[in-house]
């Protein structure tokens, strides 16, 4: 208990060193000398001398550079440092000859960029991590314009994966008593139900059915990596508005039966492919369960984000196994923007709507033959089962946007979890409530069939929301 | 500020996670159904789904082990978790025929040993790596059994490499208020002058004038890294017993002018290779001078624990350049173990066995051209200066068995520590104080010059005691 | 250090036990039972058997009590556990006739009313203190109502004097990394320029060259006791809008010259009387003298409340040493509610008013023969100089009502704080700067003089606004 | 729970602010000026301007003061720092003529020593309480040569009585991570079973079945103030070394049954008096509760101090009401210093001194009437009960000498706490076993009955021991 106390003071050293080195001195700007020799001398064995001065100038440099010189620097990074042409040959005749352990210790070895020891080395910098945190950000940003710079990206993402592995994040419940410099963290990176200031964070925060938890890394003080906020109450919630309501009456927290997971962020861009949203619900669940013996519902009210696009890629498609004419000339209701105003049309598209989600989430592939909605081969992979679908759930302009007002429910069922992900990462099967795949079996038997006999359709539709901002939440 | 104490309670988090699964529930034994089989669903997209409990089922399985099953394991990973030859094959063929980054990303990808991504995710279960640092411990002990096992320990001291990173490292100092659990394990480590119980850590930590700072990392919970011992001075010690003498009068810090590092103890064998000294004594001069501004004078008191061994083979062999005839008869003297109680004997040894130290830290080289002495190759490597060589300095039984009694000062001048990095690690020059270069100079003229001609002969002493407990201290 | 760790988390346990309790249970209330005896048993033997539990039904059911109910509570408290009549009668006697040492221990202790001890065993309840300062809130609320209730308040006065001793105080930094529940206090106490929301918040505390600082008490978590808000400037500022303007640009606090104190608010109305003030400023002057050598000038910008209502007295006076008949004239001006736009108006009345400020705060006395101001008396008690008078330095509406946009700065010059204060608190002499005494001795010489002869007039303008919210800053 | 951890810093400050004001500085001592003008000066007006400087100045004063300055010092407070005699006359016949809560208010001030506001003044010295707390240890050690510093001691008591309130004491786990440096007091404070070095202390804290807690003061940073050492076990131990023997198992302490709470000790002398231990046997007994439920028994191994002497006194008295004749010639012969290792002497003895030691903890009293044994006094006022004798259960010297090696178990059963206090407190009744009330009565049926007609013989045999070291438990 105090060896950790000690150990807690740990951090501050940390965030006084990170401070104190915070903002570039920009003096050794001067000997100019370009940077690429300052690479390599950190490289060197020099490097064990001054290491950490000479990683604190590269970056120092970079924080300053404009996109251009940005840009170039990556580029150096590809041309200059990738592995040496002539010891990777030779490496590789050495374990074609020889195929020892040695020989291929020493291919793994000659085929490794020299920038991956480099990226390391910089890491020495005070404060180095939350920079080259920083760098990928701006990296990927590039990527689409220079997709040749794949290959340092590839480097950034190994050694981000282990350095951000799950063994050394921390969960961190986040309060209305945490620090201010924090929750504006909060709000800023609130990708799902914006946070509009500080009266809306107090009310997500402060009562007492209300919990955030968040991952933090020790070395990246004060940056969440990822955060979900959870709403402890007496039911499954079938609309956001529920859950979010100004008015709504609080509950005290030992009466509460569910908790809802009705919002997951994650914070940081340059972290990008690291998954931590899988390990944060269930470190949540057990810790809610820990605290709150009565939980036994744990569920998420989550959006679809690309539902609306997929629809409407159906309703102009010539040939849709989701939906025929009549549901066509049904969902031609949707085009009215005032069309939720409207009882007779509402009426409607309802059951339509919903038959069409249902089908969108359980049959619906994009090229890799998963399910095309992102939020949901997250949490269908983390072994959540697929559990209702809340027409009218969100009417805010992204929820019309998106998902023309549709909200899923997914339920984190512990004892099922494992067979779910076996079913859905083994088999492709998603795991459902019988109320959904009722919709289908019932409405149209004869598509259902159509599926077991053919492969799913490939439809890209994922591919483009992919980098969007709604679907930050869950990459 | 706060922001601090908001993460600092994240260790909290750790340090209870770690307790809470400390030991080995022992239950899942029942299923044995092999480790391997495990393993290789952790590695699976099982992995993502249950990689906590898979990674701990097997490290608290692998805790359990006795030696032969470890040994068992550790062929395991060599054998069955290296990398996919035919994968490996194929990439080398594309890379040998396209030569792009994408194909060069695959043959280092395909040639990395899975068992590398085995650990990574061993590391998601709680305190997942103070178990994998034992792992290499007890490896490392394998290892010169069982040499093969050499590309195993790679892997291991790579992700090491990577996790252990300085940027990682938090200096915390160490003084009697420190948990006592911790301090526990100073008394443990210490592998110089050897600490006999709690009176004497008290001695060097309590006083005003007496300072430790060690190494940790925000995962290792309570497990100190490296750590030196500093003594805050008027003058450079000569003696160690100057500095551990029971019935010293202790002097204020602020009236110190010259900060002693008298002893430098690695503390976990399985980090063995990665590197903590270099960084651990320039961070700890950077902090003394901010506190202390009056210090001036950064010096060690160190051991020459090659030395006796050495001279022991000198005197055997045929011919020396470090010594002649006359020399030999002189140190006969020594082989009297009772010459330190012969007034006449210290005279007359002590020119001889000076100069012959000269010597020996000058000149004297192992295998790989480096200075024999393992003391002195961290202290030159760092940049210090060979300073001075103090006669009978360490009465010790360990200290006349290791270098009849001699003791060395190195001292760290900031401003020069960058050139004479250089010439140690460039050049292989060894930077001496002139009194100690005039020693040699002076005395034997002769042979200098034959050194100027002559490249240094080669003598393996070293080697035989870079395993010994007396080198766990600079590692 | 670390035993400071160790001690930290004391504070933890402090604050999960006050949360533990933080609600009261409201069944223990079934047995009603009458408080009177259940303070009884308190006070009697059995109060150290089970004094917390008794403590804390106590502190509840008074927490749950109207307002009716509070009042009866008072009067018992008043009528029913004051001294022992009889006891203190023979007490008397006996010190009237041995005159001992021991005699007049019992004198002093039968004079004790009962219910200090009740106090005293009232705070044994978890989180006991939050709901006594509540309490004597409440109190102050009734005595204007019910005067005898005086003597209660002087018992709970008497103990908080004890248990918020100076002694017991911590000061802390304020600032943008503060928890958000501790903040949102510094927004609601604000008592002097209000804060506009989190915005308004983020700009007073997260710029480098803004401070904050605020005593606490270690058992009154989360509770600021009084805080005061700092700006680093390179002068004095004249203008309350040249420390507030939303657009100012920010300075390096390296590069600050002068501190100024330009808000202190008192936080807890049920400390009322109990001082903080003094200690705030002289213990905030050498902490930022610490961290900022380069502060050499230490200053307020303050309001001045009462001036507007004493000009307001002396203009309709018939006589007045202040003003003449032709200063009259000029501040007819000032009732015109537009006479800021009015370029003449402020021309002629700005040396007019400012003289008649000068005048203020140098003569006015009130019915105790001090200064009429309360921010003066305050500023000039602690040992502060009167320094600078400025006009038009506070447009608000509030400023324009309390002092026609006059403000105040204050100098603290720590070689001259004991001779100031000496000067004030001994002889009544307002040290003043040059330029205002000058403005007296220039302009009204006559009545300088008659200052001299006669003994200041009592005015007590100040007592009528002592309560108000205005100076609650200071109180 | 971060507003917890940005107050957890607070005591940084207090610490950081107690250490750098630790050594007195020594060099205002020049202008000596006689302290009792500074403590004049301090009282006045004046106070309030420089009160910290001042009170510093005395406190660092006393601090190098001599026996004899002490002591003069202490007397200056008494005959100086009395009330205003005048001013307390006129009181008195204010309120004998008035009898107005006003007038009595007056009279209660006008009594209280003017050394109260002293004192409360020099807490305002940085670390002024812990200056404070040791005036008073030395004060009492004065006492019994000039008993009428007993009315300066009665001012302290009365402080400290509110200053170290339960409410503002926080309960802390001692544990093998607690900072050496508190560790130390353990060792040193340890008043019962003593601790022989850190190999002993490890032992009694670092196993699972062991726990330590202590009662801190949030300003006495790093000084415990009463600790208790807590068994974990599966049955009431009827000996100590069941309990402290070095070679014993430990068992889970989720396994155990019963808390044994085997040795409290007083820590700081100069807050005798005010009482700890009733408060900290509940608190641990509630926090064990709470983390241990199957435990169902907390039980003390507790010493009977007075019973060898109490012993001595009956056999050496011409009648005795506890022993007769043949008692006598049994106890015999424990004369012979060998007698433990004689099988005939202890099983003869066993019964006799058993049901003496019944006699003496339920039957005999001191001349307040209270129990004659002080830990007795101690637990029985708590509402613990009698629970068991046990023969030969401290063999070591020290409870040998006090108590014939007989050791007590009192039993805390939460329930009937409330009803064994008010027994005892009220009519004067121990609560026993009825093992322990049936000894009497089988055994020594006309004593009991004696016992029933006459008020029991008052012997002042505890007072003797009251001040040595082995009650300094419970004192």
């Amino acid at each position: 208990m105090n060896s950790v106390s000690f150990l807690g003071d740990m951090l501050q050293t940390i965030a006084e060193r990170g401070r104190r080195f915070l903002s570039p001195s920009g003096k050794e700007e001067a000997g100019a000398g370009g940077v690429e020799a300052i690479c390599e001398t950190l490289l060197s064995s020099h490097g064990e001398a001054s290491g950490m001065a000479l990683a604190k100038t590269i970056l120092d440099r970079w924080s300053r550079f404009d996109e251009e010189q940005r840009r170039d620097f990556m580029v150096m990074l590809l041309e200059r440092f990738g592995p040496d042409a002539a010891r990777l040959d030779k490496a590789i005749d050495d374990y074609r000859g020889l195929r020892t352990p040695q020989a291929l210790l020493e291919l793994h070895s000659a085929a490794e960029p020299r920038r991956q020891e480099l990226i390391r080395r910089l890491n020495l910098a005070p404060n180095g991590i939350a920079t080259l945190v920083r760098m990928r950000e701006n990296l990927l940003a590039m990527k689409s314009a220079q997709p040749d710079l794949d290959a340092v990206d590839a480097d950034f993402a190994h050694l981000f994966g282990s350095w951000f592995n799950r063994g050394f994040l921390v969960l961190r419940p986040i309060s209305w008593s945490t620090p201010a410099d924090i929750l504006e963290k909060i709000i800023r990176y609130e990708a799902v139900h914006q946070i509009d200031g500080w009266d809306e964070l107090r009310r997500r925060l402060a009562p007492d059915d209300r919990r955030c938890f968040a991952f933090f890394h020790p070395q990246l003080v004060d940056e969440p990596l990822i955060f979900v906020e959870v709403a402890l109450t007496r039911s499954v919630p079938a609309a956001i508005a529920d859950v979010l309501r100004e008015d709504r009456a609080a509950i005290a927290a030992a009466d509460a039966t569910t908790a809802v997971f009705y919002s997951i962020s994650n914070c940081q861009q340059g972290l990008r492919g690291i998954s931590f949203g899988n390990f944060l619900i269930k470190q949540v669940v057990e810790d809610l369960r820990r605290e709150l013996p009565k939980l036994d519902t744990f569920v998420t009210l989550s959006p679809a984000p690309a539902f609306a696009q997929w629809l409407a890629r159906e309703r102009r498609a010539e040939t849709s196994d989701a939906i025929d004419d009549t549901d066509r000339a049904v969902l031609a209701a949707l085009d009215d923007p005032n069309w939720l105003s409207v009882p007779a049309a509402t009426t409607a598209v309802q059951p339509v709507l919903t038959t069409a989600a249902a089908w969108y989430l359980l049959r619906a592939r994009n090229a890799q033959g998963k399910p095309v909605d992102p939020v949901a081969r997250f949490h269908l992979g983390n072994g959540a089962r697929l559990e209702r679908i809340n027409f009218l759930a969100d009417k805010s302009a992204s929820g019309m946007r998106q998902a023309h007002g549709l909200m899923v429910n997914y339920l984190y069922k512990l004892d099922d979890i494992e067979t779910n992900h076996e079913a859905f990462a083994g088999r492709g099967e998603v795991v459902a409530a019988q109320g959904i795949r009722r919709l289908l079996r019932a409405d149209r038997p004869q598509r259902a069939l159509a599926v077991l006999r053919a492969p799913p359709r490939e439809r890209p539709v994922g591919a483009k929301t992919a980098d969007g901002k709604g679907t930050r939440e869950l990459t």
